[in-house]
């Protein structure tokens, strides 16, 4: 790898993990250079903008998340297995101690606003995921392990919800249950989705 | 009312506006002082620092909260009709026109420093809510409308949670869906609690 590419990992590296701390907002190349013992002129011979760091930025955390949420999950059996694990891979992904909950949360309030290239990627990466979510519920309504006719994109809706609701339960109560409720109201979602309570026990 | 009370609470008013569309942090005495028409100077003579300023927008929030969504809940029959109306009221206020959404799951992700004095006001606020939506519960399993043993602070929960993915669902996504999802999984958690379908849609 040649030193260039090596040096603005290394920066994205840094850069991801003062974000999943302070936000993109809070990420300037003031504080970044600093923090790396570099000047900001050799920042800027990576990055053009704060923009354009920041979008790099969410690019590590998006390739983080596929890797260490997506990916096992989709290495489970078809059908519930898969969505078990995303759900509770994503659960962990918000107590990394690394980071402040889910960097996507706070970008995705940091920056709505969809006329943005930020925004538009965040929306964009969010309907995937929120699609994701539809999919895996359909395949376990095909593998019969949830009943036919469920709204597969309420339920993903709903699963948002919980992830959204551990996030600011750990973050701004320090709810030290945040996790299990989190999990209790998925299992419940599930049954109400025609999983069956007993058999969804016995194979996780 | 003197007239330093009510160049106050015009200043607040305004400043609540700008916040709940940009965020607390969007929130710089240049901009509202410039957008009031009124010399920096003159906003300092009422809020000694950018911090009192937005604790204060925040206060005038919690205030607004309680006129628009708490009260007229309270207002209705003990039990159920309480809880549903708040959840109704509540999802209006995410809606509202002028603002970003709820200004609390912005400026919670801004500031969920507990160091600071408005992290702290935002966990307490949001504690007291947590607490009002259980015993809003609570009474409504006194009522017999929910089932005996129901986990009041789950539910307040996965409510909060119902919210939290309407607010992103709106913002984020642009769902035209996101609100009737919303409702639709209140429901459904309700029905889970015991409160029986039939009965529920009529009394509401």
């Amino acid at each position: 790898m040649d030193k260039g590419v090596q040096t603005r990992d290394r920066i994205l590296e840094r850069a991801f993990r003062l974000a999943s701390r302070d936000g993109l907002d809070g990420l300037t190349l003031g504080t970044l250079a600093s923090d790396l013992g570099m000047s900001k002129s050799g920042l800027f011979a990576h990055f053009a903008s704060k923009e354009h760091l920041q979008l790099e930025v969410l690019r590590v955390a998006v390739r983080r998340f596929e890797e260490t949420v997506v990916r096992p999950a989709l290495e489970q059996a078809r059908g519930l297995p898969r969505l078990d694990k995303l759900f509770r891979l994503w659960l962990d992904w918000l107590r990394d101690p690394e980071s402040s909950g889910c960097i996507f949360v706070v970008a995705a309030t940091e920056s709505d606003d969809q006329e943005s290239e930020i925004g538009r990627f965040l929306a964009e990466r969010h309907e995937q995921l929120m699609q994701l979510l539809s999919r895996l519920v359909r395949a376990a309504v095909q593998e019969r392990q949830l009943r036919a006719g469920v709204d597969t994109r309420q339920l993903a809706f709903e699963i948002h919800g919980i992830v959204l609701a551990a996030h600011f339960a750990r973050r701004l109560l320090r709810d030290p249950e945040a996790v299990n409720r989190a999990i209790r109201a998925f299992e419940r979602l599930l049954v109400d989705a025609g999983g069956a309570e007993e058999k969804h026990d016995r194979s996780f």
